[in-house]
Parts: C-alpha cells; structure tokens; sequence
C-alpha cells in the first residue's frame, strides 16, 4: 500500500489525549469560573479580512499575520488574537449592551519562529470587560484573576499591577520622546526580570539611545521600595500633574477595591510591569505562580481605552485578562494540582465470545446509564489483551462475563489495583461500582 | 476619529453570548456523553500540509479547500473535516493503543458558495472507535449515538442503518461500473427523500446513464419492505455470496446487539441511506429529530476502513459518528430544550456611589464564593441604568446596597419578576439567593 507520511506543519502539534485529559479539566474550571462572574461566551472566525487585523499588532507583529488571498479575491488572514475580534465586534453590533463582559477560548495563530515552548498556533483565553473606564472593572477583572487561580487549586501567587499612565508620566519627566522610542523603552523596562539590570541598562543606552541620566531617571522610579501605600505616597511626589498623576490616582482607587477585597496580599503594585503590547492605556498586571516563578507570567491583561474606536469611530474604554493555557497547564500539572491520563473512565467491560457480545454491551449500557463512564471493548480479542489494554489506560476496573456468570446473572469484577475478584449479580454492578469509582 | 468598517467575511459568522450560550450548555451535555463511554479528547491543528488532506474529499471537495502557500513556501491548507487529521494522527503515534476511541469538536473550513444555513467556517463534533473491524464497535457508536441524543432530552428520534457493502452488491447486480459510476448512482440513491422517485429516477438515467431495467432494479431492492428481520431475509435471496453476501452477515450481527440493547424501536434498517462521501465502507447511519423532519440528519457518520492505511501503509479499520452542531443547536431550540440567552448570572449588584463602590464590590465577591454566579456593575452610574442592564439581560434579582442598608450591615434585595423587595443581611445573602436562583 503506497502512503503519504503523517506529519505536522513545522511549529504545529497534535494534543494527544494524556494532554487533553487534564487540558479539558482545566478549561471546564477556567469556564465556570468565568460564568460565576457573569462573563458570557462568543465565538468569533479564525479568518478575518485582513484589514481589520492591520495596523493593531506592530511591523513585527504584522509580518506574522497567516495572510492569504481568498477564492473571491479577497485578503484575509488567520486571527493573531482574540482582542482585536472583539474590538470589531463591539462596534458591529448594535444588540451588545454595554457594560459587555465576555470571554473566548480559541487558538491564535503565528507565523514565529518555532523554538522551545513557542508554537505557530496556540490558545488563548480571554475576558473582558467592554464599556467602563471606572477602576471598579479593573477590579472585577483583578478578583476574576484571582478566583481562577483559587479555583485551579493554586494556593501561592501573586498578581503584580501597574499603570501605563504612570510609565508614560516617567518617559515625559526623563524627556523620552512619546510614540516609537517610547514603546522601544518601555519594551525594554519589560525585560528586566529576565535579562537584569546591566543588560537593561545596556539596551536602554545602545538601542534607545538614552544618555546616563535618563537610565538612571528608570532606575531610581524603578527602586522606588515599600508596600503599596508607601509606594503611592513616594509617586504623588513625583507627579504633580498630567497623565503621571492621573495614573497614580488610578492605582489609588484600584487599590481601594483590592483592600475591600481582602486581596492586598495577593496583589501588589510593582513599578516594573510594563508589558510588551502597545495598545495598553492604563492598569496592567501579571500574575505568577510563587512556587513555578521560573515559568513566567500565567496570566496578564490591562486596560486598552483606544482599540475599540479605531472600529467604532468613537471611544469604548475596556480592560481585559488572558490566560496563558499552555504555561498554566504546564503549571498545574507541575504542582501535581491535574495529572496527565491516559483514560477518561476507570472500568472496561470485556467481551467474553462473539456469543456474548451482545450481553456484555448491555452491561456497558447499564453502567453508564446509572451514570458509571465504562469503555465496552469492541470485539472478542483475547481477555488476556482485553486486561492489557485496561492497565495501559490506567482503568481501575475489568468486568468479565463468563458462560458460568452469565447463567447465574452475574458478572465478574476485577480490581486490578488490588487484583481481588468479586462476584456481582448484574442488577447490583451499578451501584457496587458507582461507590467504588472516583 | 477615522474608523475602520467593522464586519465579517463572506460566509463566515460571529456566534454571540445569545446563540453561544445554549451551544455550549449542549456542546458540555455532548462531552460528558462522549466521556461516559469512555471517549477521549484530541486536538488536532487547524493548518495541515496540504498533501495529508489531497486526494481524500474528491474533485468536487477538493476544489473547497483553503490552500495557500505559507512563509516558508509550504502548501498548507485548513482542515475540511476532523476524520483525516484522525486518520494523520493514528498512524503518526505509535503510543495510541488500538482500540482507540476518541471525539473532538473543532471548526472546519470549506470554500462553499454561501446560501442560508450554509456557511464556510462550520463546527463539527465527531467520535471515532479505530482499530476494530467488530459490529460490537459499530454498536458502540449507535448505542452513543441514541445516549448523545437522551442526554439532549430529545425523546422522539429514529436512526437509520445502511451498510456499504450491501449497496456496492446491488450495484454489482445490476452491473453498474466500481468506483466513479458506482459513486454517482449512490450519490443520486442518497437524494431520493429530498428529491422524490421522478427525480431520482431522471438523474440516474441521464446523469448516471442507467438503463430502464437498472433503475428498476434499485427501486425493486428500495422497496424491500417490512421489520428488520423481513427486510434482512430477503436480503438473504438477493445476495448469495460476495461483498453483497458479507453487508447482509455484518447487518445481522449489528442487530443482534440492538436488540440486546433493547433499541430496536429507536433503530431501523433503512435500505435507501447511501451517505454521499465515498470512503465509507460499511456500516453507515444517519440520525433524524421525528418532530422536526424538515431540518435533515442531526447526526450520520459509518464505517471507514480504508482511509487510515492511506497514512500507516496497513488497513486499520475504525467506525464513526459526526454530529450537525448547528443544525442539533438550532433544533434543541425549536424544540424548547435549550433557550437562547443573554446572561449566564441571574443576580446583578449595583454600585450606589463611587464611594461605596468597593463595598459592593465585596458583596459581589462574597456571592461568588458563596457559589452564585452574579455581574457587579463596574461604575457608579444612575440606579435606573444600572436596573434596565439587568432587565435587558433577562436576569432575575438585583442587589442595591444604600448607605442606610450598609449603615446596617444589609442590602435591598429586588425580585425583578414580582417587583418585591427585602431587606436581607449581608451574611445571610448567599443562603437567601442561592435557594432562589436556578
């Protein structure tokens, strides 16, 4: 038989079920979530015109785009996010109230250059929050945050917060030019935690351009040092006015929600986040998982007032989240809070003979009709390939029907943990293992 | 402000909260299903080099393909069905072990003349058993395919059971050409509900080129009448050996096992379901709503055992389901077993002034942990907007929190449906709404 070789595209990957498995876990957790807080689905397409995704992510980001020419002539390209989609949205359709507060779980796609933990397509998953510029949505979207962690079972975090406003305050006092060589630093600032402070001092110089006393302008904002009332005190003596103080004046009432909250050990003001997006326009954060900090940021967003209106000609203020799925998969699984499986159901039902069969998929039947999830195995291979094919799966359970079970209206169950057998009349199997089975 | 023209492309749609949330109500029924037969997730790319997904739809499926040529001069193309990445990722992993069951839901693309109900992004949900040639794994899928559909509260459904092989015997008998002669006649076969005999009959006489004796033949052996096991005995006379002789032995075994499962009523054998794609081999099926006839198959799928070996170089056999995600969706409604909706919360808590907007916030936070799913209004605008959002999206109660009830340690309570109001204590909050929201 002549064959074509089964393979993925280059920076693409299948997810196999021992990933999905616990995958799948996670998101019904991550959804429900995000239903407890009144966030509604949407569903938008991969492919977008291309000039609605145009101009939203950079040159870089840009020269990314999947883009390609359609059957009818038109331009089109893959989404880069789920953002820019929602932004579109927002403006399209009249019926979507506001305050609006969605979420979407889809996959992206990249055209990077694939390298360790960075594919072409992933998942994102994203809320937010459209229609207010008032900092409580930026505090619903921090106790969202924060609810998705405690309900993964993630007990130690933090969510460090910050103002774009507050950055840009700075780029003015140290006379960093607002737009291009601003967004440069900025970038720049982003990278600290991972490059260090010589590096950054390095790039700042080379690659922006800034003289001494502009680097050490960053480095003394940067080190400004105590909690976060101390830390607003220090910035209201450095921005008496203009975006700078507006932006301090943001984190202040934020803060007010997250001490209302009891979340203040939780979330804490750190100078340093700057995030590398450039569509940010006040509060932003990250959120790390204390025990994996080696990870990186599990989760990120802020506030972006402009996007929206580059669709709707008018402004629409909105702050978002998005969870990194991979990295927090990566995360929970490390943590031993999901573990990867190979199964979803934890009891075979065997095929004895081809005589049988028919009686052992009624079993199967009444089992999942009393709500036991079985596998029926389907066809009369040997039992003894039959209990191998269990034990790979990781089932806890085989039940057999011999001829001799079968005249007494029996069935034989296996515990192949223990490898004890018992005897069980078929009437009684539902309720024998639905108290046995996780 | 210079804006952009938000809309979507041609034949593509944005699915909103309304339509989304009684889709993934059904899309979570669906999964649990397919989990309690022990069916496991997989996640395949969107983006496949196009010569895995060549040769595989015909000319005509083919020619709707996304193809284009990616960054780094690859024939890529987006996936037009969820069964070759299935075939692909079999015969790529030596690590799934056979019998290998497993669903996914994903979105597929084909390059369709759009007309109304037809679009060129669509979502399909499939489950395959691969690695058994077994009626018992045909069963399989028919016992989950009446289990998705009593999970979906749908009382009143039929399945109709064809097989291949049965199909290619008459064909045989009345001496029409294997392959694209063969392939023509049944795609016509498979039109005759929608169409009517006239029609039919003209179309295999002019389009196929059949003779008057031919088509007699077919509408003799479409007229065979009766119960299951009339129309399997006079299957018998007509096929006494060959591929023809082998479909009728593989409908036998399949019904002794419908039987044995007690879903003869549900199940039928229906002599004229041809199924148009052409790598079927055996069984195939096809799902219809009783009370809703005029919306077509919910449900169809059969037996593929050859499309695998395309990839592996060895025929491994496998049997399927694919479900019409839209068109069920569209039908649950119809029916009232699903209801479109504009929230998932019930309970809104408004925000009275900016001053005790945290205070509220609190409320919100401890009715979520409380386990009710509630939207905090994010700003302190006008109580009567803030009451109309509420009403707007359907929800049931609203939460005021004045500064004499906070003086008090209570909310004002508002029942929207009756107009009543109570004061209640903020600690007994969560037990007074959770015995009231569904």
């Amino acid at each position: 038989m002549s064959k074509i070789k089964p393979r993925v595209l280059k920076g693409f990957r299948d997810y196999l079920p021992t990933t999905m498995i616990p995958r799948q876990k996670m998101l019904a957790t991550i959804e429900a979530t995000f239903q407890r807080f009144a966030f509604v689905p949407l569903m938008t397409p991969a492919l977008e015109l291309l000039e609605i995704l145009k101009g939203k992510y950079g040159a870089e980001g840009e020269s990314l785009l999947y883009s390609f020419e359609d059957q009818g002539d038109r331009q089109v390209a893959l989404r880069y996010d789920l953002t820019v989609p929602l932004a579109r949205v927002v403006a399209q359709y009249g019926e979507l109230t506001l305050p609006f507060r969605r979420y979407q779980i889809a996959p992206v796609w990249r055209a990077e250059k694939p390298q360790r933990g960075r594919f072409r397509e992933f998942s994102q998953c994203d809320g937010d929050i459209v229609g207010s510029a008032d900092m409580a949505a930026d505090a619903e979207i921090l106790q969202l945050a924060c609810s998705l962690l405690d309900d993964l079972g993630v007990a130690n975090y933090t969510i460090q917060v910050n103002n774009c406003k507050v950055l840009s305050g700075l780029m003015r006092r140290i006379h960093v030019d607002e737009g291009v060589a601003e967004a440069g630093v900025l970038r720049t600032i982003d990278k600290l935690p991972k490059i260090g402070r010589e590096k950054t001092e390095e790039l700042l110089k080379n690659e922006s351009g800034l003289s001494s006393e502009q680097v050490a302008g960053i480095f003394e904002f940067l080190s400004i040092e105590g909690d976060t009332d101390e830390k607003l005190r220090k910035l209201d003596g450095l921005f008496v006015d203009g975006g700078g103080r507006q932006g301090v004046d943001e984190l202040r009432q934020l803060f007010r929600f997250v001490r209302a909250l009891s979340l203040d050990g939780l979330i804490t003001l750190d100078l340093s986040i700057a995030r590398g997006l450039n569509y940010y326009t006040g509060t932003v954060y990250e959120a790390f998982l204390r025990d994996l900090s080696g990870i990186g940021a599990v989760m990120g967003g802020g506030r972006y007032d402009g996007l929206i209106g580059v669709f709707k000609g008018q402004e629409v203020p909105a702050v978002g989240i998005s969870l990194g799925i991979d990295r927090l998969l990566q995360g929970l699984v490390e943590l031993k809070l999901l573990e990867e499986s190979r199964s979803v159901a934890q009891v075979l039902v065997t095929v004895f003979d081809a005589e049988s069969a028919p009686h052992s998929a009624r079993i199967a039947q009444d089992l999942r009709r009393g709500g036991v999830a079985c596998e029926f195995y389907p066809g009369a291979a040997k039992l003894g390939k039959q209990f191998r094919h269990a034990e790979r799966a990781g089932m806890g359970w085989v039940i057999v029907l011999g001829p001799d079970e079968q005249a007494q209206g029996k069935v034989q169950v296996k515990d192949l943990e223990t490898g004890a057998q018992e005897a069980v009349p078929e009437k009684e199997l539902v309720g024998y293992l639905s108290g046995r089975v996780g």
